[in-house]
């Protein structure tokens, strides 16, 4: 949401670990994650995110006079800021690997291609800014982000993409996220931006560990066509076995210009499932001046 | 879960960010966090874990031949691994700060002590392996971690405490998480190992960032007494703002004898809740000798 | 939602018991309430209905053979066809009877007021076709039904409201259930057809037990408003201790002339939840021609 | 739950419509259906039931001094009193009418076999009480009631099930649903008496429409067999075509020694679920002597 100091303090001691010894000198950690709340923009596909207090404070004080508040949340997985692990797509009814897409699932879980299965991540990360490439503020709703932007963009910023890293397409699309009604982010009349097929085979040529955007849907879609051919799933996740994050925050990071990174995500271990939502981070080292913790 | 391998490959050009250098150097990624799956053992006091897919795989086709699977969740956010937001629990009426803890919840949200509120945390964490360093393979049910016990291990271990740490206590007892019956890792009857107000007040002085252990509440709890008493939860969330994570797999990090790493934890942002379900990790550099990813 | 052949065959012997007698000479059922499913129009200010099967047939099966399927069921209580406890609404802090509406509320339930107070019914049921003793199909949109609309209608159908009848208001706006959108039926811009404070008063005059109608909020919208004010709701709840059951389906009723009629509501007995749905029923007397079993 | 006076008063007027013409005579209305709490005994096999309030009075108070409260459910549908539909069961991959269960389920509802195709009943209900016909309070654990027992209770009571009837089988079973733990009642350990295969047999003979017990299964469950087996869901579900209500309350009706009565329930119309939950109704003519409402 909203940039985030690093809770590292100066070190006393310089670690040996070459990783902490890094993370001990400073790191910036930028969220890449949207809040999630009741009645923010999501597919209406998957079941909508609500969250209740079933216990508020003062509703059971125990005899020392402590009490508990807690939570029921209800959700899709592809909600929030999410990851689509390879269970959430088939094409002629075959998953990644050539699995079949329909047995595969008996049981109510997808237990070789849930989300459980996907590694947690700490890799380079690269951001795409596509339009700041293009010389625009945002891609134009509907537009098809072609091979030549990716190509052009990679050049500009001087971030080839490395086969392993996680690659973010930044469109601009998520500025809608917070547009009154959530049907402006949806964009199902007006469209959204994107990659389509082409730029998803150029991604998966270039090895991408997992692939991100800053729209619901990751993809381009034509205005008023919704979710009807989705191409670069099919690419993607059935033929080269490349998650894909949705519903990033990319506003701050892109803002800042940093276009390289450590990306960092951890989905949850949710057995058998078709994706989870997710909070997705970018760090990048940043010697603390002040110290003190966030 | 398991050991995870780093799905870094070697990099082809050295970065001039630290941590990308370090990480690309290679490293080692300890999945903290236990699966999420029906039935598994969680308190009752939290509506319970359950994943159902709505839609799989052959429901609907596209003409295209393109098929989506998705979910449906409903659980507490005090299942499976998670984290305790500072809303979570209150003492006398007062969270964290005094905070009137009545009005703190109205409209169904803790808008300034929920889980969006904590920051995103890459930082140095430390393993107490408190039975290692007793000489047992886990504590007994019901034990209590004294003060001693913490020093001794933080001793032993030569991982002194630092302001800002990310502190894991092990007592052994996630060894129960897979036994027979959800009834085992809870615990009632049984008691469950863990600091008391005192290990809590010392974990407090040395001004960790947040605290863990691999039992569902953290503290110690006597045979038969169950949840009605939790004062290292008053110190820790109410008296000192310590965040607490539950219900962690310490098992092999503590088998390889790994106490000091770089901690990541990425808590879901959602709006005005008491906790998140969350994955943490521990990582340590180590060189890439393969390659290849994960 | 369609009308229900009666289930009874003819009755061998004559049951001294005068209501079974009744009704083993043939009663017809008529069903008054909504088909629930994923996507039906209702408020967006509760929690949407969603169905899932977390078990299909084939994905167990037992070894004789056996197979079950289960669901899941997530939704408000205000969905569907539903009934308004008490607890549902509250006027300056207060419930009906006087009642603290904040403390009455503590620890998550409404003891007193919830819809497990509700006795099941089993009384005089008075449907008052609104628009047809006017000579209209419907009522427009955001027309107010006036107390000389309620008594022209009680006059033309000789029908006088009698204490402890269930009187249903018909003004057709139940014909938009099924138009295309769930935004018609909501009618948010449109407004609603229904009676306003002074008809509520009519009817809390009358003495009803319950009241009904053939849209959401039972009482008039006006256009743009949505539920900014709902002055009906506060008399009949608050004041006149009177059940409000919503988007009823009375088309068939109304078409077949029935206006008069024994009512039947048996809402779940959900401890301290402020509403339930429900499927009531119009039940009249007629003679079984074919018999047989519906 | 408990008994529930009639809410009608005297008629001025007496209807011609003879089913109303019963009712204003007086009647009194016996509730079968257990009330809905959390932690209530349910089977492990299904959702549990969870109730939270989302909204409580003082959350938002509208500007003239409105204020709403409103639930969330989440649950299984066979949960509580409630009713299996022909879509619950299969038997080597056929429903009732030799449906393949498999394609019958496919897009996550049963469009031909779900719930919401029972229609509403109001008929002939005989209780068989079956431990008073055998002289006992209650059957014992286990015990599986023969079909000698069925025609033996129907002969000392003198209630001849009549094709198109509700038949309730009384064990007494339900005596253990507010026993403390919510193990008593589910009885996996102990077993829980019921009619097996050939009870089942009977009473589809008989041609009841609907079948119903006091305890989850409905049938007879061996000693620590759980539902390994259930041979009378078989016979009545899948062969029969007979729904099967469980978890019913007929303690009242038993103690009343009440055994031939007006059966009311109307099932939520799911779309396409294996079941709901229901608040049955026995109802028996009782000439109202104070009048009033309850």
């Amino acid at each position: 949401m909203s940039s985030t100091a690093s809770i590292t303090g100066p070190a006393p001691t310089k670690p040996r670990d070459p990783l902490l010894a890094a993370v001990r000198e400073g790191v910036r950690v930028l969220d890449l994650g949207r809040r999630l709340y009741i009645g923010m923009p999501q597919s209406p596909n998957h079941p909508a995110y609500w969250h209740t207090l079933p216990r508020r404070h003062g509703d059971r004080v125990r005899e020392d006079g402590g009490s508990a508040a807690n939570d029921m949340l209800v959700m899709g997985t592809h909600v929030g800021t999410h990851i689509d692990a390879l269970a959430h797509v088939s094409h002629q009814g075959k998953l990644f690997g050539g699995a079949d897409a329909r047995t595969a699932g008996e049981g109510g879980v997808y237990p070789d291609h849930g989300v459980h299965t996907i590694a947690p991540m700490m890799c380079r990360g690269i951001l795409l800014d596509v339009p700041a490439a293009l010389g625009a503020e945002v891609c134009e709703p509907g537009y098809e982000i072609t091979v030549a932007d990716l190509e052009a963009t990679e050049r500009l910023q001087k971030t080839p993409v490395e086969p392993g890293d996680v690659v973010l397409v930044r469109s601009g699309w998520g500025r809608q996220f917070d547009a009154p009604g959530r049907d402006a982010f949806i964009g199902h009349d007006s469209g959204v931006p994107g990659v389509g097929e082409s730029g998803a085979r150029w991604l998966a040529g270039r090895r991408a560990h997992a692939v991100g955007a800053d729209s619901i849907a990751f993809e381009r879609l034509a205005p008023g066509a919704g979710h009807s051919s989705l191409p670069a799933h099919r690419v993607l996740l059935v033929e080269a076995g490349i998650y894909i994050i949705e519903t990033l925050d990319l506003e701050e990071i892109a803002a800042e210009g940093i276009h390289e990174f450590t990306f960092v995500l951890s989905p949850l271990p949710l057995f058998g499932a078709t994706g989870s939502p997710v909070r997705p981070l970018a760090v990048i080292s940043e010697p603390v001046t002040g110290g003190g913790r966030g």
